[in-house]
């Protein structure tokens, strides 16, 4: 099995390979009555898309949607919303010498040892060009939250060693990563961000970086306590992003740090709304929202796939071997990983804003 | 909602409240065929249970459990596994002062607006004492994974700002933290993590810490790629524990510096085994074990219950209000989180056992 | 896996053995703010346990509840809610004959293939016993539904070759059904079947019969079309009664014989309601409730254990052998299904009441 | 919600409607190592599929598939199986007078009340051209399951008052229904039913009938006792097509007038199997399966769509009004629906196969 489902009640499966027919997804539980056209999942396949600046693979894809069900007059109906983008410049024959021989750093090996087969192109369903599907999903969750005031925002604050360590109210953040190709929230930064990529792409190398996520607008006491806590799930959507390798939320692993007095955030009446002067804790306590931002980090790893020749062994005569990885690929995925972040946690939100009573799950 | 179930197929369902009549854990899914006593899991609730160092609450609760089906002739049947303990140390009159005032650092508010009510008595099922529940499950998958060698451990590397660095084989963390209070591998270090704690202890304050989790023994392979990764669903059963604010896997956030050639992990062949000679991914790659030591660390924030007067907002006459935080408190749950955190992967890690056709479902 | 859990949202899970120390539920998704009582899940027990008639097994349970978790201040608080009840009376020694030696008509060999073993006492989990925890869930549910104004009941309309053709209202039914021991709507008809059944236990034999349960009260357009129609959901909860060989709604199998034109109910308007003039649909179109009652029939199989020697295989030696079947049973569970159909039906419809938005899901 | 996923482990979320761009199914959690041709789903499709006789609709609709992703060299490859057939012959103008006016015998007045809106060209997602999905997650599971020797057949045994009481091997059956156009088991009655379709059809009338289902081949032990029962789960599936009014198995209803003795099925040995001499339990005790053939019944209830003018209530301006349906309609579905009842049984075997361990989840 492959778990290709996410969501109790706002539930997105997804489907398709990096070198197949087509990709896509289909999204079951989203309520009647929301207007949903294919411009508002094109806006996100395109923000994700490859191929739109020097910073991302060459692999050239348009990414075009079709959308199959589910909208009628304008308006999702209730039933499942099918949509699927269809592979146009995939090139196999670069992948050849793949075939048996695993790469570094990908999940060939597991894929082969799970299922007796690994597509060798492209890395099929290991691939990021999945994340098309999670676009999809994305889409529409952010076109649903944001009848109800709620957006996610994501914008990479460190890559390899530089870091942005300016701060910006949120508007600034949203208005300033539409305006630099690694979706920084400092225009400057985003400048010395932008060559170190190019840098290392120029050495067939590849670095890593952290995005951070803010989600507002979120009201009081979203999440179920126990086991489907609110930052449980985001951090599970988050990890679930092939190349996450840490999550955190508010302060993070600094917390180790503190003493309780510190970490406490103090709770006060600002008017007749309830906050706490600091924000620590993220926006979440005992696993549900506390109506502050909610805030979290990820860990993104460098793409694996950098040039130059590398050890493996082939699984056919179980000899060692060596490749060398040929294809187009990210010297950097950060800046098109904020788009899946987003669709991630918009995902997690908008199923927990139904299962939660906040969105009626049949009608808006 | 409040979602007190965890698993798809090794599934454990929890209940029970910080000063109720009992709490405990129904299993369900546990394959038959397995030895299985009541010591078994008493030696995980001796573990996990307070009032056994000067460095945990007073609170004196045996935590004595009773098993109430599940059980025939020595083994499991294959039916649910019922398991209770009940409570005998509650001291409810300490907490009248907290009716309609909640505490910084705590669900308090956000369970009221959830729920329409809040337990003020002890936190109700916000208290960390539902985690005998977990542990209660923890110690059935514990039992099952030692039949197929795989072992979990959990030994705290930093409390407050002292940091253990030194390096102990698995055998030897696994021999150390039984050794001291603190769950330490190092035994010095033990000793001023210690003394920290009692420090804090005696100002009435608190602090937090990282927690590092080593699974070993798992099979290559495990773990159902694009939603259910093993790593994504770690990472929610590990956040999903209270205090804990960060989860990373393998180099976790320190990746962002590194460049792919540094990351990656180069495969070779040992013997008829295929390995990596580094684990810089920590035993996952596409959401999948690699065979090598799967290892996650967690950060656990300070006991938010500290003493001292606290400014909050009453929630009957909406005006502000201060209350002192008295009742019994650990200043540092890290050792105690440990059990808990061990108890989490154990289960995430039966659960996919069986998933993946690794375990039978129904006898073993 | 066993799968002891039913119910999306609303959740029972279940537990215990015929003869082992206890059985119980765990009720979770109950929203809070529901008055509660230990009485009112006794109530459903009391009408469900043996010994309070000739025409029950003589097996004398007093069957007392013990609420553990999920009560605040005499109200659900939204937690799971445990309950359980102890076994008293079980005589394992009447079943020792039946090791090894499975029994015609009970799931004693399938239990033994799937798990590796069966509990010959009492027939462990297969046993009727066990929908102590139906009834504690169905308990559950039928208060929160009484709020809404949703009433489930269930009489016996065939007992053997004597049938109830008489039309009663509902009010009737529910005055008359509890003024006999066979739970029938028309009290001349319930002395011919309880005659029926005494002369059939006096033979050592048993019988089946034909069980109504009508739910009264239910909105419009409850139900999740295609894969979770209230029509499936509801035939799966009462064919997951043991005995239950078959369900029908509204005209049932008869529909096989109608015309389009016959079937079909004609919609009109009464007053501002829109109804339909007959009721052959039961309640329910495309898989959702149509507002008018929902309808179903259950066939009951007859008791398996009748006395008299029977063939059957031992398992140990492969050799065809005899056993003669003791302890304590129903001629003829018909009136004790009822209770338990009731509440198969009572959580089957909290949990789509919740899931369709018609009951918040964390308050009422 | 509209719950457009059945299964566990295999998966199937279908979608699309009646007159819009496409339907389709996305097959999850089918073993990689299957082969699997679009030959194998059209087989499927054209057994179903309108058009091919006098009997059925006249909507000429070809149902060519097109699977989008999930196969690699011949095989499943573990990644989700998706595969579409668009609509090419709707006719939306023949449904306008039906806007507002909800048809008797239709759920159109559940589903506008369920989402505030309903689709009246021709049903939308409530009409029976939708299990094209069910169709193709049938025939993988079909595929799937051929490969363990499980077979199921569904035959026309009742169309009005014309029954088939002849009695044919399995292999009689799956031989003599592809040579008529009911498929019934017995060419001389199916001449009957033919024509007694006919003359309904020519009256602009519609009937029912019933459909029996018989699965070979299944292993002893499968199902999950208590809430996934095997019987349940099918009652289930078989309920949730749209037209089915009543599912029993076995002797069904007839049960409730035999005595126990009678009902038993002796256990005998038959070589070294143990098998039952009778089978009135329809292969199926404890809610697992006994090895012997799985029997089911299942009423079909006649078309709703029938000629002659309609009372009905419109819902805009909440007036009684007529309607008149126009549109092309089948007489009698059950024959149509003998696939439907097939991939229903077939996804719900191989999803129960699998969750019991008789096929690996990941391969085969």
């Amino acid at each position: 099995m492959a778990a290709n489902t996410t969501g109790e009640i706002f539930k997105v499966t997804t489907f398709g390979l990096s070198h197949g027919v087509a990709l896509g997804a289909i999204v079951d539980g989203c309520p009647a009555g929301l207007e949903l056209s294919p411009q508002d999942i094109q806006d996100e396949l395109d923000k994700r898309r490859p191929g739109t600046s020097k910073i991302t693979t060459a692999r050239n894809e348009k990414d075009q949607v079709e959308i199959l069900s589910g909208i009628f007059e304008g308006k999702t109906d209730g039933t499942p919303i099918a949509a699927i983008v269809r592979n146009k410049d995939q090139r196999s024959k670069n992948y050849d010498n793949l075939r048996d021989n695993p790469r570094a750093g990908h999940g060939d090996l597991c894929w082969n040892q799970k299922f007796g087969n690994y597509n060798y192109n492209g890395g099929g369903r290991g691939s990021g060009r999945i994340t098309i599907g999670h676009t999809i999903g994305g889409a529409v969750s952010k076109k649903l939250l944001a009848n109800y005031g709620i957006t996610t925002t994501a914008h990479v604050t460190q890559i390899h060693n530089i870091k942005n360590t300016n701060k910006y109210t949120l508007n600034e953040i949203k208005a300033n990563i539409t305006k630099n190709n690694v979706r920084c929230a400092d225009l400057e930064v985003a400048k010395q961000m932008e060559d170190e990529i190019l840098k290392l792409k120029q050495e067939g190398n590849s670095t890593g970086g952290i995005v951070e996520i803010i989600i507002d607008g979120l009201p009081l006491g979203l999440g179920q306590p126990v086991f489907d806590k609110i930052d449980g799930d985001l951090a599970k959507a988050l990890m679930n992003i092939g190349a996450v390798k840490g999550v955190e939320i508010g302060v993070g692993f600094e917390c180790a740090t503190l003493t309780g007095r510190q970490m406490n955030d103090e709770i006060y009446l600002d008017g007749d709304m309830i906050k706490t002067r600091t924000n620590n804790a993220g926006g979440v306590l005992g696993g549900m929202t506390t109506g502050m931002p909610l805030i979290l980090k990820i860990a993104v790893k460098p793409t694996p796939s950098v040039s130059g020749i590398q050890n493996t062994v082939n699984l056919k005569d179980m000899q060692p071997t060596q490749i060398e990885i040929e294809g187009r690929h990210d010297p950097c995925i950060c800046p098109r990983v904020t788009t899946v972040a987003e669709a991630a946690c918009n995902m997690t939100i908008a199923d927990h804003m139904i299962r939660a009573g906040f969105i009626h799950p049949d009608k808006i």
